[in-house]
């Protein structure tokens, strides 16, 4: 199972320092958790992660499940042993992919068909079916199945999303035995205070060792997902994590984290390094620009990645323009650093009680 | 400069033990030489490649002059520094590349007219070019520019080519004006032993620190291949390297290696990983093949690569069907560490003064 401490609190907000012990080892909160969708997160080994500080990694149920499959992934000991990765891990419940990646999925208070996006096949997925995977990937800590509320949505329809979703979120908790995993539950109510709150209640009255804020990153406008999250956050019990999901730019995870938030995952910083935009203090730039084609210089003159120790922009940028398979790797390196650098200063300025700067691009510190 | 000096003699074939001394360092031979086309050995970095000994690679002149331009990697220093690689390095000269990339080519006595493969824009290598360019480049073994002869060639166009070869590789010496760098010659004559050996006579008149044979690997047989290299290596001045290009198979390292070859490189290794094709003692193994899906296994049980020590057969096939880069990778570091590990065990044999085993299919050890 898990252990959740809240080690400080920050006076200049409600961030807070924490660490969360699983099974495969501790997690420094608030963290950023790279995303595995595959069971690699793409590019980069292992060893690579365990290089730049990573402590926990997030794997993909739904994909997983159709490819290479949960049962396979079980007969070979677990998702921690198939790729090899000996540190915590989370697992989505599918849930959103389900239904970002199929456009025709059919919904019932049992659970959901659809298509995989792989092949076209049917498949059904309901919270048991969700939790049985789960199970069978064993990641540390796991997650309902939940119904994303879509954005826009009307009231109506967010409440019967909210219903859904907690109605779910007890089966899930009925249909998981386990002394290893620990199972979050989610709270959804889309842009509605009211529904959010609603949906807290209900789901911390069924009773978790964690809790994720979901629905949110889902095409709003950014101050509406900073209000939501820093309304939603404090609704959850203060001393279990709290997990904000699919979130974000650099920007917000020091806005969320000043909100409570203790644990963040996105494919942002690897997504982006494949297309070749790359995070620096107070930016981004994008390598292949046609500026760095002669620039001797490294990404990021003072960064302790294996890419800016090692190789100018013009090489990056030339090996981006080729279309070279390393250029994948080095340049998810140096954005994957960045992330985890990034939360090393949000945890120190909690640490020193030093008050969070949230002009990001003013800034090349978060304290 | 270089110097090259033979250990010692394999009593048992024409094989040699040498070491090849570099401005950046010594290369024991016989050698492998991965090639790193665009300034990267696909897939790896510096650092991979130091991991399993590489002690040697190749670097391609027509694409690196095409692209990003050897001007830009001159003012950046040449190209160990461009792509951060501090140990030896060949490029070869350009001319495979210009015939073999291009359907429209203009050849004359001056040199060749070509289209570029990216865009179609026009450019014009001549012998003085190519060294010029390679000079920029700044590898410590650069290449003459010749005209390899196709196959299936006739006596006449072969003995033509020939003799541009020869005409082209006194420019290419005369042009070379350097304390570091050294030229090889490269010996034409399609599969005529008469023409390979008027080719020889003549370049080695010219007078090169290390000689080539060019113009196999290119369709024929391989019993030709084989023959032509047995009778071409000892018209070729013993205390000198000799470089077969663009060969081949591990059989075809043991078999060339046993007729006096003592350098080579090849893009097998690495784009057969790519294409999931893994060399293992004896012989090759597809890992997309089913029978592989739940295999815990690792490629090969002793094989002391990153990917062995870590993976399962199942797991790499898992990545290897999904199209994850991190395959790529980690198949490359098998094979390319397989390579590695035979050139050496050829090189242990001569040492040991063990009659090669020639019949790749039943061996686990060259010796």
């Amino acid at each position: 199972m898990i252990k959740f401490e809240v080690l400080k609190k920050h006076s200049h907000s409600s961030a807070r320092l924490g660490v969360l012990t699983t099974p495969h080892g501790k997690i420094d909160t608030p963290c950023f958790m790279p995303v595995g969708t595959q069971a690699t997160v793409k590019a980069l080994t292992p060893d690579d992660l365990e290089s730049f500080g990573v402590q926990i990694i997030l794997g993909n149920t739904y994909h997983l499940y159709l490819r290479p499959g949960h049962e396979l992934i079980r007969s070979l000991g677990g998702l921690h042993k198939f790729m090899n990765w000996p540190r915590p891990m989370l697992t989505d419940s599918g849930g959103y992919q389900v239904f970002s990646l199929n456009e025709l999925t059919k919904v019932t208070e049992e659970g959901v068909t659809f298509q995989s996006h792989l092949d076209g096949s049917s498949h059904f997925i309901s919270p048991e079916r969700s939790i049985e995977i789960q199970q069978a990937l064993g990641a540390d800590i796991i997650m309902a199945f939940d119904e994303p509320t879509p954005y826009p949505a009307d009231i109506s329809s967010t409440e019967k999303s909210l219903k859904l979703t907690t109605l779910w979120a007890r089966r899930c908790k009925e249909s998981l035995h386990s002394d290893t995993q620990a199972l979050f539950g989610i709270v959804q109510g889309g842009m509605y205070p009211d529904l959010r709150k609603k949906s807290a209640e209900q789901i911390i009255e069924i009773g978790f060792p964690g809790y994720a804020i979901g629905g949110l990153s889902v095409g709003e406008e950014k101050n509406l997902m900073h209000d939501t999250t820093a309304y939603t956050a404090p609704l959850l019990p203060e001393y279990k994590p709290r997990y904000l999901m699919g979130v974000g730019t650099p920007e917000d995870l020091l806005q969320c984290s000043s909100s409570g938030v203790d644990m963040f995952d996105c494919v942002m910083p690897t997504r982006n390094a494949r297309n070749g935009s790359l995070f620096v203090k107070g930016g981004k730039i994008n390598i292949r620009n046609a500026q760095y084609k002669s620039d001797p210089g490294p990404i990021e003159p003072d960064c302790p990645c294996y890419t800016c120790a090692n190789f100018s922009r013009a090489y990056l940028r030339h090996l981006a323009m080729a279309g070279e398979i390393l250029a994948m790797r080095l340049l998810t390196l140096h954005n994957s650093t960045f992330y985890q650098k990034w939360m090393a200063s949000i945890r120190k300025a909690i640490e020193e009680d030093i008050p969070f700067n949230l002009d990001w691009s003013n800034q090349t510190e978060p304290g």
